[in-house]
């Protein structure tokens, strides 16, 4: 018997400037058996960004396919584009006892909760007001409009924070590395699901 | 802000044979910063057993006069005896910004569980039923009595492992160590009411 037969799903969300990102990437140099969800997006390619690693960009004729025939976990519109994250991938990691991150904002993690209530969700937070508002103005070359908007989004995004499972500070990248690398490999201990295979296989019910 | 103004109380449960003494002690060796509360008993000591450090051992009408008074978390029965966790040294401790152990049984744990749900409660397990069958079973030096007994309180302990937040599995007990102090580091992470401090003091209501 086993507690993690099954990997455990993950979802990572925070606000924009959270730093949640460069979190991610420290612990992927660590932790290089887990597998981060690339999402599909209908919006343009930027510079630099490559197919199939950054995102796998798709039309929107394509996406809204992939939304009706149950081909994505969760979806969200942001600024008239829509993201979502592929099923068939995620399915076969975790089947195969993988554990999966998906970085994704607010409005898709709620899905996720919803449709696999086993899925541990964490929420990435710069460490005071202060610095969030400081982050998401920028160097004050974005227009107040940008600026504005992600404030709203952020806004939006805080009124989540308590249906989270966890909630990661990140003050120093290092302690906030840390943290999350604690969060990943409790996580996969937790009870409920776990649990009851456990009562089953001691057969002590 | 801080996500640990006050401490996190855990409550480390198992069967007879679990390890979860073990795995205390390698963690303690650790996180020199963990109070491990000690339990009030009415059973008399046993030989090398010491006042204030094994137990605080207290009399029958004491111990009822604590369980009048409030002044016990929790209290359990086992054997003709009482058992109990004082309350007033763990209230300051956690209120210090302390984490507190708890090492108590089911009873207990459900009592804290009630009490003061946002308490995090670990549930350790060896890892097959074979291997907990022959902990229980002992060196054949027992009586059927006493073995009977433990089968019975283990049937009972994982009848309620599944309303634990986390179960580790006691197969190595350096990986066990590890996973449970991954459980405390990330169990002073968990949001729902951290989530809502942060939710305040971020004025994004």
């Amino acid at each position: 018997m086993s507690s993690n037969a099954r990997g455990t799903l993950f979802v990572i969300s925070g606000p924009s400037g959270s730093g949640k990102g460069t979190i991610l990437k420290e612990i992927l140099a660590r932790r290089s058996d887990l597998f981060v969800s690339v999402s599909a997006t209908t919006r343009e390619p930027r510079p630099g960004e490559q197919e199939g690693v950054s995102y796998f960009f798709v039309t929107r004729e394509r996406f809204l396919e992939m939304i009706e025939g149950g081909e994505v976990l969760e979806h969200a519109s942001y600024c008239g584009n829509y993201y979502g994250t592929p099923r068939a991938e995620v399915q076969k990691r975790l089947d195969s006892g993988v554990d999966v991150i998906l970085e994704i904002e607010v409005q898709g993690a709620m899905q996720i909760k919803k449709s696999m209530p086993e899925a541990v969700l964490i929420f990435v937070t710069p460490p005071t007001p202060e610095v969030l508002r400081a982050r998401l103005t920028g160097r004050g070359t974005e227009s107040p409009q940008v600026i504005e908007k992600r404030i709203e989004t952020a806004r939006r995004e805080y009124s989540f924070i308590d249906l989270y499972d966890y909630v990661v500070i990140n003050d120093e990248l290092e302690k906030a590395a840390d943290d999350m690398l604690a969060v990943l490999r409790a996580g996969a201990l937790r009870a409920g699901a776990a649990g009851r295979a456990v009562k089953e296989s001691f057969g002590m019910n």
